[in-house]
């Protein structure tokens, strides 16, 4: 899909950049992080890198199998073809006289930072520390409508799989996770977000279990984590369904996730602390006495990473702002016996989150 | 699969690394490339470090989520249980005193190496290159084992699909491609070993084509180029097809193609020289005028990683040594016209490779 559409956004998130490389006194970034490299770009090769100038030039290096590509993607800057990209374009910078670089010390390696440095004539290399993924946070109206598709990609599959009874006892848990793959590359997904979860009775109080042969049986909790990636971003949405009448335990756990992220969901609001949203959720199970069985964070940021900034949790840091999409997906998993997750993604905004996954989140009995 | 066998060969392998860590003057070598952590333990979770120890004791810190996996799968090392898995080992170091430690300067980011500096109490950081890599390129029996089992389901899948009337007139690219997924999926593939690569007409002539929704026509080259993941082991196939009755030139750039890949394969010897195996293969292309339209190396090894050493290619260095499985992928490409790769996996044996691709060479026309 990217392939054939260059990103008329991509120029705007470049002098975003370039506003926060000239305040930094910078004479430019050198961009090696491939999925930074395609949100300023549009560029989707699996190597890449990109040097934007403070003076307003920008260069995208990759090699020759993408030549045509990069051309198509990225049809605004120049391009160099150069299979080590990232040192060709120390290179250049050094040609070009520059004396201060930016990097991205959380993405380059030791051994690559010793090869820029001595590829770059003498120029003195600064950490950008995430300076593309704080501006990558809060999303634009190009961003957002890709996770639309994603999400509305995720919801109609799973609406298909259950029409379908593609959820139903003997079926294997992996039988059932490649049934849901297929029916979101159908619907015409890039790829799924990341393995599919399907976690079925005890194993549903596993948090991240894989799929395995075993055959779902009646009584048993279903619990579902997946996604789609749709133009290179990703949805994430869990729901947890029951094979038959349900218990009252199940019934009663159900009831209390779903409370506890509707909490966490009404919590969301520009400017909110991501501690006091998890808060809102992780007090609805504490008060309940489930507090130790929900160990894990509330939410995370979503978009070109299935898991990007901000981490809405206890070990969080900052404020929700505009724009951000967030999941909220609280837990409650009960050893040996099953657990229930819930997940929405949803986007910050000032008159309330919208929200992207909207499959029903009342209790639904195959 | 793996999640559920401890290795028997990893301590073996932890031996191997540890006496070249004595040989480096080093107390102990940190491990954070997670391959290398998988290869050097069983351990197959997604977060994990490695430090072992010249004196003898290896340490494994992963989080939280693996706690029983990582003691399933690795019950013969202490465990340590820590989100930060690198820096939680080089406290440990510190703990125990060591002066010299060993890191992988190619995994480790500027950033990480910082904190590991911060928490190893003054020791000094040695760069151990690529020494878990080099170990890693000649295969052990179980590896090999797994290895085999992984090209025998890319090969069967194959059988299958063409046995089912899956690569026909009027079907996509995509399609075609998500079948063969299925069909090796469904014969215990943990996965695809990459994006696997369906280029019908004048896509064959793109070395590199990601499937697309064009249909497949009467008259096409269909080339297929994929594998399966087995244990963590990736296999690795290109076989080029036709649909319907073959013209002439297409008969003839395969048997072009076909003949350049005897060629390649019987240059495979212990202590063969990588550049002269690829030239084997290239002067035959060559000779035929058709060497600027095989634009890439001839193979890879293969294992672990879907591209690990050594590199067989103008660009290598180095010689085959037994036990290494390469592919062996030549190619001739026309542009606008169609393309002809054909690939195996094979191991490198002393009396003569083994082949572990086993689907005919032979112009299958459809």
């Amino acid at each position: 899909m990217a392939d054939t559409n260059p990103d008329p956004s991509a120029a705007v998130r470049r002098d975003r950049l370039r506003a926060a490389v000239r305040s930094a006194g910078l004479d430019a970034a050198l961009v090696t992080k491939l999925v930074n490299v395609r949100y300023l770009t549009g560029f989707t090769g699996s190597n890449g890198a990109l040097l934007i100038g403070a003076d307003g030039t920008d260069v995208l290096c990759t090699d020759g199998r993408y030549t045509l590509q990069s051309a198509r993607q990225a049809p605004d800057v120049q391009r160099l073809i150069d299979r080590a990209s990232a040192p060709a374009l120390a290179t250049r910078a050094a040609e070009r006289g520059l004396r201060r670089l930016g990097y991205e010390s959380h993405d380059v390696t030791v051994d690559l930072a010793a090869t820029l440095t001595d590829r770059a004539g003498g120029a003195e290399l600064v950490s950008l520390a995430e300076a593309v993924e704080r501006l990558r946070a809060a999303k634009d109206d190009a961003e957002l409508a890709l996770l639309r598709q994603a999400c509305a990609i995720a919801d109609r599959a799973l609406a298909e799989l259950i029409a379908a009874g593609g959820i139903a006892a003997g079926r294997t848990e992996l039988a059932v996770g490649r049934d849901l793959d297929n029916r979101m590359l159908g619907l015409g997904a890039d790829a799924p977000s990341f393995e599919t979860i399907v976690a079925s009775g005890p194993n549903s109080a596993v948090p991240h279990h894989r799929p395995t042969g075993r055959e779902l049986v009646t009584g048993d909790f279903v619990k579902l984590d997946f996604g789609a990636t749709y133009g290179g971003y990703h949805s994430d949405m869990t729901r947890t369904l029951v094979l038959g009448p349900p218990a009252g335990w199940q019934r009663e756990v159900y009831e209390l996730v779903a409370v506890a992220q509707a909490a966490g969901r009404a919590a969301l609001a520009p400017g909110a602390d991501v501690v006091e949203v998890d808060r809102a959720a992780r007090d609805v199970i504490v008060a309940a006495g489930h507090g130790d069985n929900f160990g894990h964070g509330l939410g995370h940021g979503v978009g070109l990473e299935i898991h990007e900034a901000p981490t809405v949790s206890q070990l969080g840091s900052g404020r929700l702002a505009d724009r951000m999409p967030v999941t909220v997906e609280p837990g409650v998993y009960l050893e040996g016996r099953g657990g229930v997750r819930i997940e929405d993604t949803l986007v910050v905004r000032p008159d309330g989150p919208e929200l992207l996954t909207t499959t029903t989140k009342d209790l639904i009995v195959l």
